[in-house]
């Protein structure tokens, strides 16, 4: 089917969008922002879950075109049953370029994501939620992934711990990790290696012994924004699949009403 | 199953929430904020839709206890499988309390609800968005539900079309209506009640011949906020389930970077 | 000068906000919302300090008017030059209702408000900021005066030290008291309160000894949502002034990805 | 003044911050983060105004070193008392990064921007409120200055007038222009050139005059995204003293529940 025939058009109204424009100017991305969607996420064992995207859907614009045509993105959402993934959002993009006509394009899709995690000790199970951003780019035939992922977790000051004669400050941090992978990389193994690296990670449900075993392991762990970053991106340097990465820390400070925060961009050694 | 053995604790963990307090004054509400949460939501067809909440959930503590046991809140989101509806929060509720040992709780669901919608002329279909809010208060035996919907309209200035030669300015607008009502009022209704009260409802998808449709119908129907909050209570005044309800409109004006609002609270002749 | 004349609109154009309207509906409150404009707020000590708020202003409608002159609102920002305070906001209230031609009205004022403070070992100052919200509001001739001031602090989990063999997990906190007075009471005021209650209060800049008592002042001073609440209402119960009062605090657990919170709702003894 | 003395902490508190890092992997960028200031930002006839601004102070952290020292950036904004502009940044963060010992950093102040307007027709004055953020970095000795200002304003379908047999939809529209450049820009200026290019500009007041004439402007001079992310453009595209430039427009639809959107990144002709 010819995406530009998949919805009428009553004939006589004008198309003011196809018109030719003399200005000179290519726009760089044109489209949607900010449309809710309800889809369904894989994680990497291949389950679906659902959730709510907020989505951004653009192409490139070339110089002689006035104007892009909108419906045509939300039609496409409309009709995409798939469950999104880092492996199934390349067909997504390629297909929204065919429909608008474009050789360049971009889909982010921004939404929570779930897990269902064991307290340490007790092993009571509760789902944990953390902000997934899921982008996608066709530029000059060449696709992109990008996955960026903000996982919550538990900070302890090395300072504080070390010149307090008791106790320790410590607080919620946001743990984000961004990378690009020809490879899939998937959001569980961002996760995995942010929490494997923080203070301790966080749960939703903590019986009394599981309490005692986080604040334990979190003063045994102590850990600036520094450190985080540090220890995360270490981990990323050595993944060959990586091919860049962000990783952010932010600790919401217990002391203060800021934040201390932390960025490398990399790699820096390969 | 007793609630209060529902997961073991090691037992010689001190229970520091259930020591005595003395300084008599109970909580009124005590418990979590602000946990995401996937959930169904039905809606007036008795259709399950999935769907992101972000969930409250408080119990009344009494002037003597210390403490309210967190992770019990938690276990209820995590146990409850059914759809949430309107009709089922009140068991939602009364379990809490339950499970809190409390005689008072209150729970609030706010979650986006989607609506498939046909545009008016061209009949392509497509969901829009509504941000929800689910209450339900149980205080001395006694169960209330409240029901909160964010409807979002176009709004026309008849100030504007009636001074200007041609043209008037209109907006998005927020339509948020909240009732109380002893028998079940739906989600689907009170969006209903809102489309057909402003100048235009909206769509997600909307081709040329619909886009001249919504364009010509919000200049033929021109409303203030003052307008829009009268002609949608003078609806619920009329609704003998309704028992309490408020109606807000507010206009994100497109002539200026503030809003315009106005609310009614009733009902005012019952 | 009579308001309705303060600006001169070219006679010919109709004004259809003065029309008769006869749905028999009152509005509660009518105007704009989300306004932001540069103020000076007073402190306890009467010093004016720049800062920017959002601005609600409203008033009530009477059945049979259509619409409010939203323009007029705005003049009145535009030409009040004193600074703001818990005792000039009376004027305020009073002035726009006298411009609207209304009985009632109301104004709400949210914005920053900052203190310098000294940190508790160094003595070295640094600002720290507080969201605040004055409220005024006119109904049948009876001012109501309404103060919200929300304090970060840190909280420290007396469960968390208790169960522990070393650390206790602690967090940024929000206590948001809010209180109804006949006389004057000032945004300095409810800080000292709430600071003086909680696990630790904050500071911009804490040098490495001032960390250190602060760490262990927490560590030493553990408290639930449930204690904060109380102990802040205990202080507001005592203070003749106060006529009604709601104190909430929330944790942003560092152990979980959601908030413990309380809230009491006073007086409850008098 | 060493800035390493500039505040005393008591000899024996150890200062984990500045032992040695084995780690391998230097810091783009570690400090503070959303901190609000009260501060003064200069306009472009040199008149300070008072603002509240959020800031972020980040600087370079080498390989071999464990950790920043976080109280110094704010021992900056507590000390520094001249006015901010795009010209005094430059001193401001060279200060920074010698308080610091590094020789690169970044500094964000973020913060509404108050300009007095005159409506079109009744002249009556108003304040019209822009974000702004206002970034200096330095880099290896190299300063770069970017000033980003979102303006809002009114556009008007094209689409929507061409094919209605009366009205348009209009909206709100955020157009954000984000510049590099060697020689100073000032705000005003962006502000300027947006206003100049927009279907219609916004006003704090518009008296029953105005609003005719701003919305018989808006109708005889409709814009897509794609419009006006052109002709704010091409002026940019002319300005010799823009080295890099990133126009945004986004319409918040008033026909749709989400926006439209289109950027242009450039200069693409020189």
């Amino acid at each position: 089917m010819n995406p530009r025939e998949s919805l009428p058009e009553t004939p006589p109204i004008p198309d003011v969008q196809s018109t030719v424009d003399h200005r000179n100017l290519s726009i760089d991305d044109v489209g949607i922002r900010s449309i809710r969607y309800p889809m369904r996420v894989l994680d990497r064992d291949g389950e679906p879950a659902a959730t709510v995207a907020v989505c951004n859907m653009y192409v490139e614009l070339p110089e002689h075109v006035k104007g892009t045509h909108m419906s045509r993105f939300i039609e496409l959402l409309q009709i995409w049953k798939e469950p999104v993934s880092v492996v199934s959002l390349e067909g997504l993009v390629r297909d929204m370029c065919e429909r608008l006509l474009s050789h360049s394009g971009r889909i982010e899709f921004a939404f929570p994501f779930f897990r269902n995690k064991a307290a340490p000790v007790s092993g009571v199970e509760s789902l944990l939620d953390y902000e997934v951003v899921l982008m996608g780019e066709l530029r000059q035939g060449v696709f992109t992934r990008t996955l960026k992922v903000v996982v919550p977790v538990t900070s302890l000051c090395p300072c504080s711990k070390r010149i307090s004669a008791y106790g320790a400050h410590n607080q919620r941090s946001h743990v984000t990790v961004t990378v690009q992978a020809a490879q899939a990389v998937w959001i569980d193994e961002l996760i995995d290696i942010v929490e494997g690296q923080a203070s301790a990670e966080l749960f939703g449900i903590l019986k009394r012994a599981d309490e005692k075993f986080v604040t334990e392991r979190a003063y045994d762990n102590p850990k600036f924004v520094e450190d985080t970053v540090r220890d995360v991106s270490a981990l990323l340097e050595a993944d060959a699949r990586v091919s860049r990465y962000v990783v952010e820390a932010e600790n919401f400070e217990s002391i203060h009403n800021h934040s201390a925060y932390a960025v490398i961009k990399g790699p820096k050694h390969r």
